[in-house]
């Protein structure tokens, strides 16, 4: 296909509805609940909400193409400005999918996805994305697969993609003040346009299969381990491990922030966040615990396959 | 008594104690459990929480007494510089009394209070504090008593204080991407030190007043609430309150924002979260209802006496 906007956004579009089947069809009860909705300055996008199912508690797969003015804010911080082209009265295009699943069962993880496209006027273009993993408790044959599915897209267009942005994901997805990552992390990366390794049209290639991969990892990890029996101190757990996503969220997403500074849809912004979360003054995990195992891997730098 | 650093730590514990004792009298279960902690920088603290009660389901009443070489950040931030007096190479202390109590009941309210006392070796101080009430469902009798209570504890200083410090709860306690206060409001002030209309000594009395009242006027609401009957949905709606808190907590609040940047005690920052709160995605209220109505209340401005 021809890289322009309106195939992009087709080509999303397209991934959100496959991306819905695939989970519903997994999830066996559940169906998607879908909002469009449009934005004042420019764009609009499509939601697709799911709640309640046998296999997912909450989740969200947002479709989103928004335009407009380039707002001056996006300037401000330093990764978002593009040496040596102005964005003086430029105009923006931003479109992608973000999902965040949040399943009923401790013992399946919470995954979240984001891959997206921005282009200005003035010829600035780049893609972002990624995929990481928040498993209540970790498996490491789990964490394994899941890696290895995210190093396989990744070494089929560079063998040094995976090493750079699965180190960018375990620094991203950091809860600095609990001194914890998030979950296991994954692969992250953002302003990829051509690099010493790849041009525009092989990166747009890699960022394609990065939003293909999701589906079947996911329902992989769904299917594996959705029928397994837990306790009600695993579900005490899973709340636990949901308020450190909810802080996350909150207070360090870069997403969630732009979201909530620049009036964005809030629904469609906090969709992240779980039906329940839960905070226990001072809770210590028993030593030697599932528990205090997944706390000792919740670190940077480690080596999952 | 003479103002100074030993006693106005002395009178903060005492006052500590006080709250303690009068908030587990009218629990009738629970008991707080106290933790003394250090800060290797300079100074500590006295933590007290309270959890699973007959009233309250989780509270902290924290008193603190830091010190050390004054951090640059503090003089980032306009708010904190003194003008005129430079900060540089002076030390710090600061010592005050926080609290939050979740109830077990949404037809008990949330409180939250803070007193704070700041001074620095060239000689700059200043006091701060406030008391707010944020209900899960607004009953305007009882908002008019609180609002009521704190004006009395003004008007006895000033009558400037009230409708100032009133505005001034109104505008910090706004939860700006949902365009909603946290609740009822109540009086916040910062930086006291003398004014046109009092001098510290009496500014001080004041601040020790607004100490003073927390006790009584909660104290008076866990009473005449406490022992009501509720419904499975109005628990349902006070999780959802809990999450406008939560949400409040870690995106706007100054005190919360400090700790998480400056490696404050996690535990101690992180106290003032509910147990349990919860997100539903667009949730609607019906017309008319309860809730619809303590959603439209929470607008600034009102006037609750």
């Amino acid at each position: 296909m021809e890289i322009n906007k309106e195939n992009i956004t087709e080509w999303l579009k397209n991934l959100q509805d496959n991306i819905c089947k695939a989970l519903e069809s997994e999830d066996g009860l559940a169906k998607f609940k879908e909002e469009n909705w449009t934005r004042e300055e420019g764009g609009g996008g499509r939601s697709r909400v799911i709640e309640n199912g046998n296999v997912i508690e909450k989740g969200g797969v947002m479709f989103s193409a928004v335009s407009g003015k380039t707002p001056d804010f996006l300037f401000k911080e330093k990764e978002h400005s593009v040496s040596g082209k102005s964005h003086q009265d430029t105009t923006f295009f931003a479109t992608g999918v973000s999902i965040v699943i949040h399943p009923q069962s401790p013992l399946v993880p919470i995954i979240h996805m984001n891959i997206r496209y921005f282009e200005m006027s003035n010829g600035t273009k780049w893609l972002g994305g990624g995929i990481n993993l928040t498993p209540h408790y970790i498996v490491d044959e789990d964490a394994t697969f899941f890696h290895t599915q995210l190093k396989n897209v990744c070494d089929k267009h560079h063998s040094s993609y995976y090493p750079k942005f699965k180190t960018w994901a375990d620094d991203y997805f950091f809860i600095n003040h609990r001194k914890e990552t998030r979950g296991i992390g994954g692969i992250f990366f953002d302003r990829l346009n051509e690099n010493e390794h790849l041009n525009f049209e092989q990166n747009f290639a890699f960022w394609q299969d990065v939003g293909e991969a999701f589906a079947p990892t996911y329902v992989a990890l769904m299917n594996k381990n959705k029928s397994k029996l837990f306790t009600q101190d695993q579900k005490q757990w899973q709340l636990l491990r949901r308020g450190r996503y909810v802080e996350f969220n909150l207070v360090y997403d870069k997403g969630t922030k732009f979201g909530l500074e620049t009036n964005g849809r809030i629904e469609s912004v906090l969709m992240s966040l779980p039906t329940n979360a839960s905070w226990i003054y001072d809770f210590k995990t028993k030593e030697n615990s599932p528990e205090a195992i997944t706390l000792s891997k919740l670190k940077k730098g480690v080596n999952w396959i």
